[in-house]
């Protein structure tokens, strides 16, 4: 039986049910794989804070070198989350020669490789697959199933919180505002939603994913970023009436050598598997040269499948302690960034026009200054002088639309409420 | 740079596709995972037989010696099925310490156990991520990321065949017959399908699902098993109208300490995730006391996913050649089989009942015998003297059900045409 000293960062969610895994786990994981975790140290922030009755016992300090300084602590995990302190944590701890594992999307999102480089160098390991999708093994998926595949796409819902309140809104007939409000009292969603509903999150969690598939640590500037507080009921009923679900997409695709990023509200046609992921659930859908279509499905968040993922992790680190390899570490590539004329989709354009002869004439025209051609088209009834259009393209590039936008933009009696892609599966765009 | 050296049995769908990969991602291994594998040795059944002139240049032999008794050669590959010349193959391999990866599953799901405590006595690897569920990663993920976790359930679509047979009578509202022939022409299906249809192929792969969920190797007739051959039209308007698709699942449950394994048509709510799975596609949906509910999707079958599954499996096997180990080693546990009074769900009945006063009162006595309570209960217009009665009942044993159906054998004027269970989800199992 080998025995591993544990040194825990933070006492909140995910540690409290790693903990308890741990717990009642021990006999399991002794006989299963033949390890001890000893939980030798936890630090938080706040001692006096109370702590649930079973923690009692537990060795509770507010000194981070209880851990770090420790030279029996083998093992790392922190779970306090942000980007600063978390981040001297493990570059210490890495530096001092324990292995680390974490669950910290923000941090990894733009550190992911540095840190990645310093356990090598320190041969320890360095494991996160908690921080994308909360309990689904997409991370190691992806770096041990899929990395003899070329991918060429990746789609992930992999905000719990925006497909919630879209899952509510659709199927309740109520309010962004009503849904959020939902989202809240649930406690899925915080009093400030912006990281979550304005795509920022999904984003962290892109930068990562893009990482593993494509073998490039990408800037958060680099994604085209949308959210979802600007969708409204009549935008349900229009995808749905035309076959689609909206939901709020982290994508990554590769298009002629060129890579596209975004996190954006998208159509997804109501076959695709992603659009039946429903509420608080995550979903990654992964296009390889090779393995097809494949979907990781299940919950992003939430105390244990967060801290299952974490304890996998652990598993998987001491099944080759000696050879401690982090994911993904010897993979990149040359890609470079879709231009606009690389970013081909068709769009759902939702206009705010006058209602008066001539409008439609010249929205036509604008459009037809670009070549871009028109698969549907809904007028509706007016309400008060305006009426609202809604148009879903052929697909067109970023440089056909653009222009098209900047003139609609300097014309009077014509407004773009919202543009949203089409899910664009990788061989459409081939034989594009 | 490590070489590899490569023999390969079976030059048939799979191989061919593994071949193609090798090739065209040859410098992409070399430079990602640093590997070369060499192709040192194909054997075949069948000499005389054309092959794709992308094979020329290939050793291509008869004698299964050149593989075997090369020294040189490292890995073995085993793509040409059966149970008996597969077998030795594999055995004689692993004796001269050989890695062998195979897709096997129809002897995989008997002698899994028996070959991997073979592997490990002789320090080599044996993997077969292909055998289950052709591209779906989902041994690996119950391998490596969910070892972490105790699984209480686990329900897969794992034969593609009968799942486009339902899939296109729903959409196509069209007999099984026909669809079968469609099946047939596009290849999905064989000329004899029965082991597709009839749930043999799908118990195979639960019973390597079983092994590495709940470290059991099983035997295939302690699987209560059914197939898809007599469902209807009739059959799938009740189960959509009552909100359900028909999928084959196969299906393995822990209930107080009991594993209950099936591989038969069950009643999948429209919510759920497996009841969106179309046409060839396969799914694996784990429930997990910490993870939830985890669903893994794709491709079954075909050239390139099932090949994709055999590269994983090298790459894998070459990271830690040293110390290989082979999926799911060390595990194993005392469950035993759950017996009729343990084996509780819904049940959606079909019976066909004469059309005169008092067989519905005669039939529910029989129910009220064994204490059963209806959920939803159909009568349709009489077809001749006889009329389509459906039931949908409260969870209920098969030890309550048993002397049910017993009795109805017995009686006059009703028979029953179909008893599916309805899918249980462990939550529902706790509460009852
Ligand atoms: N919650 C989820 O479902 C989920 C899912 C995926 C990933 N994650 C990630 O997991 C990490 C932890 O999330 P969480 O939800 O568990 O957070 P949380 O409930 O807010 O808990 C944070 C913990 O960190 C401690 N802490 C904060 N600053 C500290 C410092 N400077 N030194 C020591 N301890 C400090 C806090 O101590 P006090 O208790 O003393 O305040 C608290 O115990 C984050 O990176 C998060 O993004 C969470
Ligand atoms: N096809 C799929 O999508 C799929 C998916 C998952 C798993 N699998 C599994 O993968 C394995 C291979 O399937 P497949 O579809 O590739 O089969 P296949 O197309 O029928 O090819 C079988 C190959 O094996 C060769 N062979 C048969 N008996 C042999 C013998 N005694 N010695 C040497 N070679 C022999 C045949 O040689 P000749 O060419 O000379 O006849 C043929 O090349 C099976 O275990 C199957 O269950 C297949």
């Amino acid at each position: 039986m080998k025995n591993y000293r544990i040194g825990i960062f933070g006492l909140g969610t995910v540690a409290s049910g790693l903990i308890k895994i741990l717990k009642k786990e021990k006999i399991n994981y002794q006989n299963r794989f033949n390890v001890n975790f000893e939980l030798s140290q936890v630090v938080v922030h706040d001692l006096q804070k109370k702590r649930a009755p079973e923690f009692d016992g537990l060795n509770i300090s507010d000194d981070p070198a209880k851990i770090i300084e420790d030279p029996a602590i083998d093992i790392v995990i922190e779970l306090i989350g942000g980007k600063t302190v978390a981040k001297n944590i493990i570059e210490e701890s890495l530096q001092t020669g324990k292995h680390v594992i974490t669950a910290n999307k923000d941090l990894i999102a733009s550190e992911g490789r540095k840190l990645s480089r310093l356990a090598k160098e320190k041969h320890v390991g360095l494991f996160y697959e908690a921080a994308v999708a909360g309990g689904i093994p997409i991370l190691r998926s992806l770096s041990n199933s899929l990395a003899s595949d070329e991918i060429e796409q990746i789609n992930g819902i992999v905000n719990g919180t925006s497909n919630f309140i879209l899952s509510q809104m659709r199927q309740n007939k109520i309010s962004y505002a009503a849904a959020l409000k939902t989202a809240q009292e649930k406690g899925f969603a915080e009093a400030d939603p912006s990281n979550d509903v304005d795509g920022i999150d999904a984003a962290y969690k892109l930068q990562i994913l893009a990482d593993f598939t494509f073998g490039k640590q990408i800037n958060q500037r680099d994604i085209q970023m949308g959210g979802i507080r600007t969708i409204t009921q009549a935008d349900l009923q229009d995808v749905t009436d035309l076959g689609y679900e909206i939901k709020l997409l982290a994508s990554a695709t590769v298009i002629s050598n060129k890579l596209e990023l975004s996190v954006a509200p998208t159509l997804v046609p109501k076959g695709h598997p992603l659009a039946s992921v429903q509420n608080e659930n995550n979903a990654v859908f992964v296009n390889g040269r090779y393995s097809g279509g494949l979907m990781f499905y299940g919950p992003g968040a939430g105390e244990f499948p967060t801290a299952n993922s974490v304890a996998a992790d652990l598993i998987e680190l001491t099944k080759k302690i000696d050879q401690p390899e982090s994911f993904n570490t010897n993979f990149s590539s040359d890609l470079t960034l879709a231009k606009p004329k690389d970013r081909i989709a068709s769009r759902y354009i939702v206009f705010n026009v006058a209602n008066r002869p001539g409008v439609m004439h010249k929205l036509s025209a604008f459009f037809l200054m670009s070549d871009i051609n028109f698969r549907n088209i809904r007028q509706y009834d007016p309400v008060g002088d305006n009426t609202r259009v809604v148009i879903i393209t052929y697909p067109a590039s970023d440089a056909q639309l653009n222009p098209v936008k900047t003139t609609i933009r300097k014309a009077r009696g014509v407004e773009i409420i919202h543009e949203f892609k089409l899910l664009i599966e990788p061989k459409e765009v081939t034989n594009a």
